[in-house]
Formats: C-alpha cells, sequence, structure tokens
C-alpha cells in the first residue's frame, strides 16, 4: 500500500504550496454537490473519489449491528426532492441545493395547504437569505429547509411535496488509510464524510487529510499512520467498537474540521491537556505566523467526543481554523465553495506536516560528554556569530547537551529554550554525528 | 435533637429571603445589649436566647483548668460602671454603652484627680466621636473607654470612679448544637459569642449559624454537623482540648464572623489552602452574583488560628463580608444595629446553604458505559436546544460522562467544566437514575 | 586559615558601607592595569595583589593536561606590542589599552602595507570611539583592536606591526580561598580572572567576591565556604575535573560577574530552577530597595554553563547587576575604571552577605505545642502592637509556631507568610530560647 501512495504523491510536491492549494481545493469543489448523510451512497460516491488520490480500505457495517450503546441505522438514499406550487413550479428544489432537505428525512409525496406544510418547513430568521442545515437521524421525519425570506414569501397555495427518499437496511459505510511505518505505534487522523454540501465543515477535513495521507506516504516514517473518513458520531463509534484492541496503538492523534477558511487556527486539546500532542500543537502554533488560540477540551464538538471518552482517553485533539458555530457561514448554504480557500487548506496541511515532523523526530537522547561542555570548537560545532550573540545553532547545540539527561526529549528542550523544534532537532543530529550524542532507550 | 429542631424551622423558611433577613436581625438585635465578655453571665444570657431557637449542649468549664498551654481565667461579670464629675453626674455610664468599659475590668471604687484618672482612659484621636472596644484579659487593670471628643473636653475635676465588677473563680461557658447525619463525618461551624455590644463582629456570626443550624436540620444529611459558640480563643482552645479525639471527624469546617455588613464577601482559605471547604467557597463565591475575594491563610485572625494550628491542621476557612480591621466600624461603638443589614445576614446565610448543598453532594461516580458516548438521545436524555449550542443541560450530561471515571469528584468536574455544581450534580442525577453512572467507592 | 582571615577582616567593617565600596573600588583600580588572560602572568599578578586580602591557595596546571574533553593549553604572555607608522610614532599601543592587542596573539614583528595588515585589524564600526575586546585563544593568530574611527582614518603606509608576546608550555593559574565551617557541606562563589582591563566583566566580581570572603572568614559559620578566582570556561573545567568528588558538597553557589555598575540586579537561575540557592536569591532581591529581574537558566553565559552541565547540575545561579551583552560598556575600552562605582560594589557583596545569612540560618524547625497557639502573652513573647494590628514580631512569631510541622524551613515560611527571612529568623530564635521550638532533624 505504502508504494502505490508513493507514485501517487509525485505528482504534487507539498514544496508547491500555491499547486498544492489549487489541487487540495479541486478535491474539495469535486465533492461539494454531493449529498451526504451519515449512511448511503453519498458517502460511497465521496470515498470513490478519494480512492483516486490515496488507497483506501473500505468497510460496510450493516444496518441493525449493535456498536457500544449505538445501533447502525437503516440507510438513506434521496434522488429527488422539491416543493411545486399550484403552478407546477419546483419553487424549492434539491437540486438546486441538498440542504433543502432535512438530511434523513423519509418519503413522501403528497398535496397539502401552507398551514399544513408549515411545521415540515425550517428557516432561520437571523440569516434570512440562507438555507440552513437540519438532520433528524434517530426520530422518523421529514423537512425542508430554505431561506427565512422564501418562506415569509410563501403564497396561501396548495403543494405538491415530494421526497423521493430511502430509508432501508443497509449499510454504514467508512474508510481508512493505513500507512504503515517501522513502528506499530500509531498516529490517527479523523474527519467527518457525512455532511452534505458544505465546504468548511467537512470537505476542508476531508481535503486536508487526503493529502496529508500523501505526503505521509512519501517517505519511510517512524510511526504507522491512520486516517479516517467517517460519518461523524456513529461512524466514530461504530471504528471505535470495531477496533477497540488497536487503540492502544494510537499515540497521538487529531481531529481535523474546518480547516478550509481564512480565520486563524483554534486547537482544542485533548481530554489530557497535556498530551504529545497538545504540547506539539501548542508548540508549532506558537513558532507559526498566523493568529492562533488553544482551547482546553470540552466534551462536546467532533469525534474528539468519542475518542476522548473515559474508557479510551485517546490523546487526539481537534485542530480548526475557525470554530464551529462560531462563523455565520456554520451550517449553512454559505458554507460553500466562497468560504474556503485553496492558500488556507495548503496552510492547514502544511500546520499538519509540521505536526508530524514533530512528533516522527521528538524523542531522548543522552550526553556523553555530561561533565562540563565538550570542546565544539575543536570539532567544528561552533560556529562562528555575529557580536555578542551565541547564534542560533551553538544555543541550540548547548541546549541540548544541557537538557540531555536521559529525562528530557527535544520537545521538552524545545519548549524549555523557546527555540524551535527544528532548530533543536537540528542540533541534535549534528551532536549524535560527532558521537557527542546518543539516543536513550525510553 | 434532630427533631425539635425540625419543628422549629418550619416557622419561617429560608426561602422567603426577606423574612429570613428580618428574623436573624431580631436575633442580633436581641442579644446586641447584653455585656457579654470570655466568661461570664453574658454569655449565659446569649446562649439562653439562642436555645429558643436551636437545641444547645452548654458547657462550663472551671476557672484553673488546663487546656493546652493555657488555663481557664477567672470569671468575669458586671453589674454597672461609671465616671461621676464633682457634680454627680454619671459622665461616662456602662448603663449607656458596655463597650465604656474595658472589658475584663477588675473592681474599683474611688475619687480621684483627672491627672490620676487619665492613664485610665482610652480613646482613639481617629475617630474622635466612636467609643473604642478594649479588653484585658490575662492582665489585671481596669479603665474606660471613651470618645476622644470627649477625653478633650473633660473638666479639671475630682471624680468618682465605679466598676461594679467580680472577678472570680467560676467557669468559662460555652454552648455546641450538633445535628447528626448518616455519617460520623462532620461539618464544623463556629462562632464567638466573647463581643459585648458589637453587632458585626460577633452577633453576625451568631445568627447566621443559628439559622444555618436550622436549616441544616430541616432535612436529612449526610454530614453531621457541628456549630460551636465559643469565647474567642480561649474557648476554641477549651473546646480543641475536651475534644481532641472528636478532631479526626471533621472534615469541612467554616468560622463565621463579621458576616452582617453589607461588603462583599471575604474568604480566607484554611491552612491547607487546597481543601475541599476552600475549593467549594470558591467555587460557591465565583457563581454567586456578588463581589468577592478570596484570601490565602495567615495565622492571625479568628478561632482558624486554632482550627489550623500545626497539631489540628483542621480544614477549616473563615467567611467574612468586610474585613475585621479593615472597616472603620470594626471595634468602635459604630459596629452597632445600623451597620449590619437583615438582606446581609440572608445573603451570607444563602452562601452557606450553597456550601454545604456542594459538600452534601460532592462524590464520585463512574460511567457504566465509558467507551464511547452512551445514545443519550433514545434515553430522553438529550433535550433540544436553541440554535447551534447544546444546552446546558447536555452539556452538563456530557461533561459528568466524560470525567466520571472514578477519579473526578463532581466537584472537580464542575471547576473543570466552569459550570455550576448544581447543574453538575442534576446531571449525575439523571445519569445515575437511568443507569449510566454508579457511586464510586473512594 | 581561618584565623588569618579574620585578622584582615578586622580593617574594614562592611558595616561601613562608604569606606568598604571604596576599598573594593581600590582594588578593581590596582587590578585594572594588569594584562590577563586565561593563563599568563597576568593571572599571577592579579592573584599576588589578592592574597594581600584573602588567604589562597594557587595551583598551576601544565600546559596539555587533559581536563575532562579539554586540554589546557599553552601559556601565552606579553610584553608590548604597537603598530608603528612610516614616521616611527606608535599609532596603536598595547601600553596605552592592553585591549588593542587580540587576547592570545601569537607574536609577529614585520612591516607590512595598510591592505595586508587589515584583515588583523578589529574594529566596531558601531561604537566608533571604542576600542573592541577580542580574543583567539584556541586558534593560532594575532590582531590588534581599535576604535572604528581610527582604522577609518589609517593612511595608505607601511606599518611596523609588533607584538612581542610568547605562547609557549607553562601552565594555566587559578587560585582558591577555602573557608571552613562546622559543616563539610560548601558555599560556592566563583568569579572569571581572565579578562584584561575591563572592569565589570571580571573585576567586579573579583572584588566582591574577596571582600566577600573577608566578611565570611568573620565569624563563625555553619556551611564551609569556597572562592574560586578562575580564568573562564577553561579554569571552571579544569577545577571541575580536578575536584570532581568533592562537589557533592556544593549545597550552594553563586557566579559573580558584573556586579560593579549602577544597574539593577539580574539573578540568573540555576538549571534546577527551584534549587535554594534560587529562592534565596529571588528572597533577598524582593525584599531589597532595587530593581531586580530574576531570569530562567540558559546554557550560555559564565562559569554557570560548567556548574550546571548535566554531570554536575550544581545548585549555582549567577548574579549580575547589568546583564553581559545588554549593555553598551560590554567588552570594549569603556568597561573602565568609570563604569564601576563604589556604591555598587557595595551594595552587590550587601546582596551577597543576606544571601548567605539566609543560607546559614534557614533550617527546619517543630513546633513544641503543636495543638493551639502557646499562651506567648505569660511567656512576653506577645510585643503590644499600635492599632488593630498584631505587629510585626508578633505575626512572625505566629507563622513560626503555625508552619513548624517538620516540613516547612524557615525561607519556606518567609515565603508563604511574605515576611522578610530576618523576620521569621528572629522569631524563631525567640520561640527557641522560650522552649516553644525545637529544630527538627533533616
Amino acid at each position: 500500500m505504502l508504494e502505490s501512495v508513493r507514485d501517487l504523491s509525485d505528482a504534487s510536491s507539498v514544496t508547491d504550496r500555491d499547486a498544492v492549494g489549487q489541487a487540495m481545493y479541486d478535491l474539495v469543489s469535486e465533492l461539494f454537490p454531493i449529498c451526504r448523510s451519515i449512511t448511503g451512497d453519498g458517502v460511497r460516491q465521496t470515498l470513490a473519489i478519494l480512492q483516486r488520490y490515496i488507497p483506501l480500505a473500505i468497510s460496510e457495517v450493516p444496518t441493525g449491528t449493535q456498536v457500544f450503546d449505538w445501533t447502525i441505522p437503516q440507510e438513506w438514499n434521496i434522488r429527488d426532492a422539491y416543493i411545486k406550487n399550484s403552478r407546477g413550479d419546483r419553487i424549492v428544489d434539491f437540486r438546486h441545493s441538498n440542504l433543502h432537505v432535512v438530511n434523513y428525512s423519509e418519503p413522501i409525496h403528497t398535496t397539502m395547504s401552507l398551514d399544513d406544510l408549515k411545521p415540515h418547513l425550517f428557516s432561520n430568521s437571523d440569516q434570512p437569505a440562507l438555507i440552513p442545515y437540519r438532520t433528524s437521524y434517530y426520530k422518523r421525519a421529514w423537512g425542508f429547509c430554505l431561506p427565512h425570506e422564501q418562506l415569509l414569501a410563501l403564497a396561501d397555495d396548495q403543494y405538491e411535496v415530494c421526497i423521493d427518499s430511502t430509508l432501508a437496511d443497509g449499510n454504514l459505510t467508512y474508510a481508512e488509510c493505513f500507512i504503515p511505518g517501522s513502528s506499530e505505534e500509531e498516529i490517527l487522523f479523523s474527519c467527518h464524510v457525512c455532511h452534505p454540501s458544505l465546504c468548511n465543515d467537512n470537505l476542508s477535513g476531508i481535503s486536508v487529510a487526503a493529502f496529508l495521507a500523501r505526503e505521509v506516504a512519501s517517505e519511510s516514517r517512524r510511526y504507522s499512520y491512520r486516517f479516517l473518513f467517517i460519518p461523524g458520531t456513529i461512524g466514530a463509534i461504530t471504528w471505535l467498537a470495531r477496533n477497540q484492541a488497536l487503540t492502544s496503538r494510537v499515540k497521538h492523534g487529531l481531529v481535523l474540521t474546518c480547516v478550509g477558511d481564512v480565520g486563524g487556527f483554534h486547537y482544542k486539546q485533548s481530554r489530557r491537556g497535556n498530551a504529545s500532542i497538545d504540547r506539539t500543537m501548542a508548540h508549532v502554533l506558537r513558532h507559526g505566523a498566523m493568529a492562533h488560540e488553544i482551547r482546553s477540551f470540552s466534551p462536546y464538538g467532533y469525534d474528539e467526543r468519542q475518542f476522548c471518552s473515559p474508557g479510551f482517553d485517546l490523546p487526539v485533539g481537534c485542530l480548526m481554523r475557525s470554530v464551529w458555530g462560531e462563523f455565520p457561514q456554520y451550517h449553512t448554504s454559505a458554507d460553500d465553495l466562497t468560504f474556503v480557500r485553496p492558500q488556507a487548506l495548503a496552510e492547514s496541511l502544511r500546520t499538519c506536516v509540521e505536526v508530524i515532523n514533530v512528533l516522527e523526530h521528538d524523542r531522548m537522547y543522552r550526553n556523553l560528554t555530561p561533565f562540563c561542555e565538550p570542546a565544539l570548537g575543536r570539532r567544528g560545532l561552533y560556529a562562528p556569530a555575529e557580536g555578542h550573540g551565541i547564534g542560533n545553532k551553538n544555543l541550540a547545540r548547548l541546549w541540548v547537551l544541557n537538557l540531555s539527561d536521559g529525562a528530557h526529549s527535544l520537545l521538552d528542550i524545545a519548549e524549555r529554550s523557546g527555540m524551535r523544534f527544528g532548530d533543536i532537532h537540528e542540533a541534535a543530529n549534528d551532536l549524535a554525528l560527532n558521537g557527542l550524542l546518543e539516543e536513550a532507550s525510553h
């Protein structure tokens, strides 16, 4: 699997940022029209497109399967939906936007008065021009979503209402891309694939995860990597129920969502709060150029809710740009292709790559000349510096030597010194090559 | 004992705040005229009045009894005291204010010149209109306190000086109200009863303690409660000396003093600084509507000095509104019935009740479906919320489920979530009733 | 040794601040003209002068000796150096300032054009009027330092260049002043003696260390004291290599440097960050009158780099006034006798003496009446205080009694109470004298 992924990654190197951002955006654009839900063909079509980018193992879990406290629901599929007025005009049309249908609506085809229809119409008076996004997964119901201004303008008429959907026994579908490394220990990335035409909230995470998988596969890695493309909540629960024994291998993880808009980064810590992934994200964001905010864990949000449930307590945080519920486009028709930007997608990918670089290279070393400093100059390891300063390279080497006592990892040293992990890592490499440092066994 | 207290508590429910505040103020008013000291009939009269409110076990400890490093002093009683000028006018009169006599003054009856009298006259030039409060417990002496402006105006005359007091072997008197709960573990409340006509500094604490005892007795409790009405310092030392073995049962405690003025709350932490009572007070005050300040422990103040001495190190803090020594009325005739307010007394009582509610209900639970979230909706435990938010009720349930791993108490969860203890407690109840949570053994 | 030092200390008591400051400044002045380096007669002359103040054990370590990863270099001595123009004028003259010669320059005597000379001339365009200080210890080279404005004005001429130096097998020289105390445990002070005519950067530390040694020797001490006068880096490495077994006795330590200017104090913590010396310095500076700043450890700076290398990890911090590299006079001819002040030297000495006083007297006591407060008044230990306050003396006694549970040292108590160590120490003495406290075994 690793080989085929490598082949795929040749085309667009991550070093070419503009091209990568555009390719990521193109993937979002291609996935945008599909009507996804927590089950059904929308997910399958989405995964089929992703398979052109990365190798995926696709699972189908039958309706009725017990997954922990939950049961896989019936599969939902939809072909068409509309409201026609008495003149036969489609005044609300699924073909125009799949947000018009309450996701998981049961089928209906009938004619009714406006009064009878109104309880099935949903709009948001605060955002009168936008179609809101609404679901009814676990309660059988049907409904339409429409702009509030359209709702107010509806004439007192007889309306033909049609939702050509099916709710029937079938499967829940999800996919994994597993990229083995030299260790069985895993880094997990997860994104949800259950939202219909919403760009930042689901497609951005899918695109970043897919391109990150390509980047990961482009070279040998210490860790194994697992990328999950799963329906929110029920998908995460299903995967955890079927892979419970495997979760002990997950050493670090990130849920990726809302990573395509131009807002600053928001990182939500894992339940542990001080896991390596939490410290690594803080380090990468602190040394990055963009505005960012670290938020502490809360048990509401995306699938970190399940990964961080107390029985698992996995070290999985959540990376976002703008935070769900806090940007006005959230869960509306305005979360569209104009809201996510190629450059923003590329920045999010780059941030994930930097996180991986820290995790891959973080380890403990032992200073082999721990009594006083070694004579760095004699070994050509003391680079001349301008003015009174010592210079970054020299300082990084002194920090690594000083703290490599078998109790401080390179990330610990980067944190204490205030220097970039990359500088500390390079210093450790130089010192190790010169026989001044050896890796400490854990 | 519990039964009779319950009967008493029927009349004025704490829910009727105005009525309760007035009743608390009435008690202060009734106690105000009595000349209390660390021993003597003033304390006995005070306790006799309190017995109309709550059941009290009264102890009399004889003069000369050794209590740790201290000895119970002789009992002091006073009937009258005055200074008369040569025309026979009582220019300083104990009947007008018992603050006029230095508390514990030995008896005297003689005539002397102003010059000879002056060393026995005490005033405060910074507050020239007020009578200061002064004591001489452990050094035999006599004296009068008077407004500085009156002192300055004293004519060069012969004065008849009379203090009709007795200092004689007797007893030190204190009282306890014990309300047994289902556990032997105790919550201790303590207030001093040794100050004469001073309202905030002693009568407010007495009133809050008495009404809190009534409230405690009004329902079954997990903890046993002990309310001490004791003379300051020597009374606390006496109680501790006679009940040393019992102190291991004290799991939480509060000294109540200066809780009747309208200032913001001040909580002085126990010596431990992070005891449950410290965290609980901080939680209650943080979520309350009033200004407040948390102060760290110091070994000076009220009887927390003794409870927190290193041999005991009890988790006992001190709740105040304005802090002794920091309000101008402190230890003067201005700490009178105009300085304490019914509403302020009721607020202090309410704060204590909230503290008790947290302590009573704080415990650890274990999530019985720890792997992923349980399906709350199926159980009717996922209440619909407005907008994108999850709603307080749902969020509290998710927090309780997420952190109920046997290592976090409900107060821990309230602190980490930033939610009110009451919401967290209610969520735990709902989840436990639905079989999703069970109490963890300690 | 202790005796002779005592004799020396009679002349100028530290209590006479002005006289002491002047004496310290006089020592700096006497040492200023000497051309010191990491080896050679400049160090020997410096130590010979110091021997008039304190007893010194002087070590000579031969060229070629291996000290950990380093080798003692050849000894450098210099008699004269100059650049003469074609008219025979000494336009750069070692006799005017020894900074003119790159320290450790190999000998040369030749005539050359300006173009050939220029690669050997060093100046600083940012400080055009000053001679910079430059060394070439471990790379054979020769050079002159001069003001940038002089360099720019040099005519196109033939120049006679002479450095009458020798680089030959010899010794590295350092000195120790050891003052035994009642314990083998040591407090270490270290300063470098390898800089030529630079006042703040080396002579100030030497002067403070010498006068501190006199002060230490003036009375019996609990700790033994060791003062090192050593060449920077190679000297510290040499001492550590030859005294490795002894380092376990070092319980506290300070590197003294740049302690003669009038800037605020800067204390750089030891690698441990929370060692007694770190807490003590913070306490002394916090209660001092002067501006100060605490900086965390970094592995660059003075000889704390070696003392805090991971194999030793000694609790050694670094006391400075202005910080090396941050004041414009640093490593230039402006770090001269006008830059250090008698008063500043005396303040630095006083700060060190206060640090010693804390370290000497910090210990744990046990309250012998731990249950409630003892009756202080009966023992004459409760001093009357003004107003409502308790007074510093009484409060310090209550703090010591409250926290003397065998787990808090006097410094712990001073920190928690916010009181001065001296007050806490005095309280402990008073209580111990009255049988209320006994020293706790560690």
